[in-house]
This record gives structure tokens, sequence and C-alpha cells, in this order.
């Protein structure tokens, strides 16, 4: 195991997370947040020193680099990250206890949304803007963007670091160098962030609020800079954020088959199917199911379908209290939170791709019962699908399971009700935020003990990274220095 | 397709269940129960007549018999027998709608123990008698019984009707014979059943209780004949009960390897090694949450083990209201519900054996992930398992999510709570019998729809046949007369 060389990234992610807290420094030091100002300075001058130092010890690392280094470096840095992430809010004394300022940047950095503070209106906007930008940059991810903007010579990095980080059963390369696939991911994500925030400041929202809502947009990460949400913007703002959290958890490599002016190729394939497909259907019969409570048709679509797009896509912005809608569309959005976005894209939960190949590794199955002699390849958009992918869909859907069962047996030690304790935990594997019943929309989760919220913190990262990093990091083996 | 064959063999056993009725019938004479009697003697008759005419037109079949005929059989044969089993429920009127009849009586074959009735002890001991012996019957599976007991002649049949019917990843050939094999899970089957029946009775339950509590426990059925299941009965014969169900939740292949005495290899057994450590920790746990509830260690202890050998082998008996229960004892058995028994038992679940396989084959991933070049083999017991059975768990636990969540999605029509509509997809798929809180322990399956119990009905025959058989039926390929 490449030690020194783990150690040379994560200092990279330091210093680079001491410039991603410049523009909440700024914003503080503009509308004279002192206390804000001088825990983000702080923050910032112990993340440059302490990467720094790491990249002065570990200067002289060997290239080796493997699957193993992959994992574990997006496990570390990511954690990394974020306990230096969570001290801003934790100096400044807006949120006074260290573990819900490490939940609140984890859910953050992981985009699910999920907030432990009362009243978000009364922190500052410095810490406001940071808490969204966590978002923006978690989404695409982290070591994404060290690998589309910081040259680390030759040598395997970038496949084992774009494979450890990115979400959905297998990676998509754009282009034959790993690296230009990262810049072109970073380009089109940095476009379709511009192109949300301009919509948002065309319908009158101020320019800090546009910001804030298109990081959590494009993250699909969901932090309200308002009490209630979304709920108190125009129909215009609310169905420009429908439109983008739509666009945000499709596959980024349909939107470079659309540069590339591959239009038909882009259309006909078949995850972008299933997700248009799972979405509308779910807003047709959501808008059906909540009508009685509207009284007209174009109010209920219009909820059903922000609230759609905003679960399945794992955002967690609300425009309504849907904990209070009835139970067939409560049932469709806990569906929903699992099912999630596509493979690719910056949303969360298992990813249609997963269910696509599961659903196809269930028809040939029973097509081999029925003609045991029969040979029955699985084949996504026309390409075969390797038994080595498949095997990985369903050790990761296992794995999921296993964690989810787990996670829910603690938290449900608290005594709260069997809803709240369910999506909670949906609500953070899958990287959504709000919940139903007591971490519903309208509601957050300082109701849980220390324990509870660690177990959640655990499942925020383990949805974010898709389990494997973090398991392969709690496995002494991957520690050893022989390979 | 060889269509004569699945005729005849469909003729068999409507003429077994015309020989089954034959005990609840005499009951009824004795008892004087007139309506009953007539109902029970009208649908013997049918069942003869109709079992003797399928024989005699498909006298002539071919012996050609593949998997593809085990799967019809099996899912044609349960409804079959469910459609007629239904019969004198509804002909005597003591169930006045078929619906509720079906439900019924698929209830008692699949050994779910979900039950439609306000008040039980209303209903006549003949029917009384049915509705448990199809427990019993259903239990050890009603092809099994035709193969141990029917001399087919020679061809195919056995191992793919023993394969289709029994519940399991894989099925252990006890001795070189499949004949052989049914007929000695039979006798072992009886044997425990008649043990049962009479610890029962040393303990003061009347005959009449005393068989069809056995029956009950037997096939980990769980239909009680008081209103209150096994609360009003004496600790003495709880205790019975609670021994008796979990041994009854272990693998048959197990008491053979007994009664071979290789005892050494029966204890080492792995699966056996998962069932009784999750079953003693989840005693342990539910003990220390209802302690308070209480006040003595040991009176906790008896119920949390009741209910935990009840949950867990899904029989679905219950001593005390576990619905009132703290959150983590209701979490807990909800956890148990999907959990189950042993493959091979009589009890329902996705089984320990299928966990063994998914927690070993995702144990065997993250090595493979950290020594990409190593080879990992699965094994249990000692025996290396087939990237076949593999698949097929991974492929099984798909199509149980997929039911789960489709059948979980209609039931949220109702509007009843999610905790409702959840546990009960859950207690009928994994034929426990009670869920929780409108389905709970006290209640029962009155208050859903005819949409509900219809999608009740089928997750209770996908539950205990394993779901491909169903499939298979319903895939029109299945039906071409070329193979």
């Amino acid at each position: 195991m490449n030690r020194k060389m783990i150690g040379k990234l994560l200092g990279f992610l330091l210093i680079l997370e001491s410039i991603f807290l410049f523009p909440p420094a700024l914003i503080s030091a503009l509308d004279g947040e002192r206390a804000a100002l001088g825990a983000i300075f702080a923050t910032m001058a112990l993340s440059a020193v302490a990467g720094m130092l790491l990249e002065l010890v570990c200067r002289n690392a060997e290239k080796s680099f493997y699957a193993r280094e992959g994992f574990l470096i997006v496990a570390l840095g990511w954690i990394v990250l974020s306990v230096v992430g969570a001290l801003p809010f934790w100096l400044s004394g807006e949120i006074p206890r260290y573990v819900d300022a490490l939940f609140e940047v984890i859910s953050g950095f992981t985009t699910t949304g999920a907030s432990i503070l009362p009243n978000v209106e009364e922190m500052s906007r410095g810490l406001l803007f940071w808490r969204s930008f966590t978002h923006w940059l978690g989404g695409m991810g982290i070591l994404v963007f060290l690998l589309a903007v910081v040259p680390l010579g030759k040598g395997g990095y970038s496949v084992y670091l774009l494979r450890a980080e990115s979400p959905g059963p297998s990676v998509n390369k754009l282009v034959p160098k790993m690296r230009q696939t990262a810049a072109i991911l970073y380009l089109i994500y940095i476009a379709l962030t511009i192109l949300c925030a301009g919509f948002l400041l065309m319908g009158g929202m101020p320019l800090f609020d546009s910001l804030c809502t298109a990081f959590g947009t494009a993250g699909t990460g969901g932090f309200g800079i308002k009490v209630d949400s979304m709920a108190g913007y125009s129909p215009y703002l609310q169905t420009v954020c429908t439109v983008f959290m739509a666009l945000f958890g499709v596959n980024f490599s349909i939107y470079f088959l659309l540069l590339l002016g591959r239009v038909g190729q882009a259309l006909v394939n078949e995850e972008l199917g299933l997700y248009v497909g799972i979405m509308l259907s779910s807003i047709a019969i959501i808008t059906a199911d909540i009508f009685h409570l509207y009284g007209s048709i174009r109010a209920a679509l219009h909820d059903a379908a922000f609230t759609v797009s905003s679960i399945m896509t794992t955002t967690g912005f609300s425009t309504a209290d849907f904990n209070q809608w009835p139970q067939l569309s409560r049932s469709i959005l806990v569906i929903l939170m699992v099912v999630g976005a596509c493979a690719g894209s910056t949303g969360g939960g298992i990813k249609c791709a997963r269910l696509l190949l599961l659903g196809k590794s269930l028809k040939a199955r029973i097509h081999q019962m029925l003609h045991p002699r029969s040979v029955n390849l699985i084949r996504v958009d026309g390409a075969t699908i390797s038994d080595e992918t498949i095997q990985g869909v369903n050790t990761y859907m296992a794995a999921y399971c296993a964690i989810g069962v787990i996670s829910f047996l603690i938290l449900s030690a608290n005594d709260l009700s069997m809803e709240t304790n369910l999506t909670a935990v949906l609500a953070c594997l899958n990287n959504i935020g709000p919940g139903l019943d007591l971490v519903g929309p309208t509601s957050n989760y300082a109701h849980f003990s220390d324990v509870s919220k660690i177990v959640l913190i655990l499942d925020m990262l383990l949805g974010r990274l898709e389990i494997f990093p973090l398991l392969v990091m709690l496995s002494p083996r991957a520690w050893r220095r022989a390979a």
C-alpha cells in the first residue's frame, strides 16, 4: 500500500479546501459577520498548513497506485474534508456541538441535505453559503475535481480515483483519457449550474439565494436557505428547480453525447428511458392521488412534479408537506427514495442503471429456467454486460440491504416511530434529506441521539461513496504494506 | 410441454385432497355439524370426480418431464388445491364471501396463518380442523407427499418436483433416490408432529386442540383455534410450542444426519449456526428491551422466546401483543420476518441459507477488490458453492424485492398506515401471519379491500413456492408445446 501517495493526495485536498473556503469568507467579510469570518479564516489556515505539511512529508511518493489506493484515498479524503469542513460551523458557535456540525457538513458534501438546524435563517450568510457550496463540491466529486485541475503526472491514478468516487455500476469513459473525462464532466456541471442560477435570477430571486439554490440543485443536495425550503418562492422559480433537479439526475454522459451531436444515441439510452418513465408515471399517480387536496389539476401537478423530481433525484427540496399526503403518494415517495437517479449523475439512491441490470438478469434467469441449454447474455444499449458487472450489482445490493437493516435497528433504540426510523435511514443512505413523520419536510434531525446521528453520518457517507471505499478502509488487510 | 402429464398429476392431487377432507368430515359428523358436513362432503365428491376424470383423460401421458413441467405442476397444483379447498368454508356459509374463504385456505396451505376471521371460535370444529390441517399439508409440501406415497413410475419427475416445491437455494438429496428422500422427509415430519402433539396432550391440552396446534406448529403455520391465539394456554404448553416451532424451522436434513448418528456433522452445520445465533441474540435483546413491561426476567424471557421463535420460523402464534412492545423489539421482529427459518424446513422467509450465501459473496467480493488476481471460492460446510447457485440467490432476492415493492404500493391505495401496509406484505410474503399495527397479533386481515386481499393471496403463494414456479406459469413461453 502506497501510504505516501495517499498522504500526498490528502495534502492536495486540504489545500483545495482552504481555497474553497475563500468565497464564504468573502461573503462574511462583506456582511460584517465577525464570528463566522474568524472561524472560516482559522479553518482556512489550518487546512492550508496541514495540507502543505502533508505534501512536504510525502513529496517523494512512489507512483504505484491501484484499486486499493483509489478506495482508500476516496474514503479518507471525504472524511478528512468533512472533519475540517465542519470546523467553521462549530468554531463560530453557530452550531454549538461538534457532532451536529459534522452531521451538517457531511450532509452537505454527500448531497443529502438532512439538517439538524431548527431555524436555518438564523445562520450567517457566509456559513449558509459554505453549507450550500459543499453540496456543489460533493455532487460531482472532490477527487474528480482534483483530477481535472491538478496535474498529478502519469500513473494509474485517474481510473482508480474516478471508479472509486463516481456513482453507478460502471464508469463511462467519455474520452480515452480519464483526466479529460473528469475535465469534461466538470465543464458540463459548471455550465448547467450557471444556467440554473441564471434562470433563477431571471425570475427575480436575489443573487445569493440563486447561487445557494443552484448549488443545492446541481449537487442534488437540497439544503434550503429558508425555513420553508422552496415553498415561499414563486411558482416560476419552483418550476425552474423541478426541471433542473431532473436534469442533474441524468447521466452526464448523455449531455456529452448531445454536445457531440449524437442526439439519436442519447435519446435511446435505456437507463434514461427507465428514469423518465418512472418519473412521469410517479408524477401522474401522485397528481391523481393528491388532487382532492388541491382542487385543481394544475396545482396538484405542480407540487407532484416538484416533489417527485426532488425525491427521485435525491435532492430533497420541498414546496409542500408531502408527509401529509395520502398513503399511496407517501409510499411512492419512499420507493423513489430507494430507486434514485441515474448512474453518473450527481444524484444518489440505488440508481436506475442498477435496477435495469437487476430486471434484465431476472428476465434472463427465467428464460434460463425454461430453456436450460440456452445462452442468455444481458445487453444494455446494445453492449453485452459482463458477469463481473452483474455480480458487482448483486453484491452492492446485498451490502446496501445489510447496512440499511443494521442502521434501522440501531435507530430503533430511540423509540421514535418505525416510519421515522425507516425513512431517516433511507433518506440518509440514499442522500435525500427529508423522510416522513418526524423527519418529514417541515422537520429536522435534531430529535436523534448522538449515536443515531453518527449512524446516519456513516449512512450518508456510505450512500454517496457507494459503500465499498468505506468497507475497504475498515478492512485491516487493506492497510498492509504488501499488495 | 407435457400437458397430459400435468393433467394426470393434477388428477392425483385432487383425489388426494378428497381423502385429506375425510378427517374433518369425521369430526363434523361426530359433532353433528350439519352445514359443515354437507359442505365437506360436496367438496370431497367434486374433488374426487374431477380428479378421476382428469386421470382418465390424461392416462396415456408421455414420460417426458423437465424443470418447466415441475414448475408448472407445482404452481397449478397449489392453485387448484386452494380453489377447491376453500369450498367447504364458503359452501357451509361459515365464511360468506368466496374471496375470504380463498384467502383463509391459501393462508393455510402456504403456512402463513393470516386470517380474515374476527372470531375464530365461532367456526365449526370440522372446518377448524381442516383449516389447521392445511398448514400441516402445505408445510412439507403436497407434491413431496404425492412423490412419497404414489408410485409414479420412472422418469425425471421426482427431482423436478422436489426442486420446484422445496424451499431454499438448493435441494439436499438425503439419499440417492429422490422418492426415498421424500419419504424420509415425511417420516421425520410425522414423527416430530406426533411428538409435539404428545407433549401438548401431556400438558392437559384437549386432543382436538393438541392436534390443531401441532399442525400449526409443524407446518410453521400459526392458525390459532382461539381468539387470543396461544395466550390462554399454560406456560408449559406455550414453552412446548416455543421449542417445537424452533425445531420445525431447522433444515430437515439435520434430523436425517442425527438419525444416522452423524451428530458432529449436524452440529457444525453453518446455516444451523446462523439460525440459532440470530434466534438467541434476538431473544436476548428483546428480553432486555421489554423487561420494564414485565418486571421479571423470567416472564419477559418467556414471551420474548415464544415470539422470536414464532416470528423467525414464520409460524405466527402469539402469547403477547408484540405490537405494543418498544420500537427496538418491533424492528427486530420485522427483520426476523424477512430473515425466516432454514432452507429445507417448513418455515418461510428468505431463509438463513440465502443470507449465509449473500454474506459470503460480499466478503469474497471485498477480498477480490483488494486482490484482483486472487481466486475467491465460496464454501459452505466445506463444499464449494457453484456460481449458478449464487446467481440463483441473487435473482431470487431481486424478484423478492420487486414483488414486495409492487405489493406494498397496491396496498397503499387503501390509505391504512404505512406500518400496516408494509408489515402486511412482509407477513404474507414470508408466510408469517400477523404483522404490526392494524394487522398486529390481536387483529386480522378483514380491513383490506378485495384487491388488497388478492394481492396478499398472491404474496402468500409466491412466498411459499419461492416465486419462480408462479413466474414461470405466467410466462407465455412456458406453455408452448415445443421445448
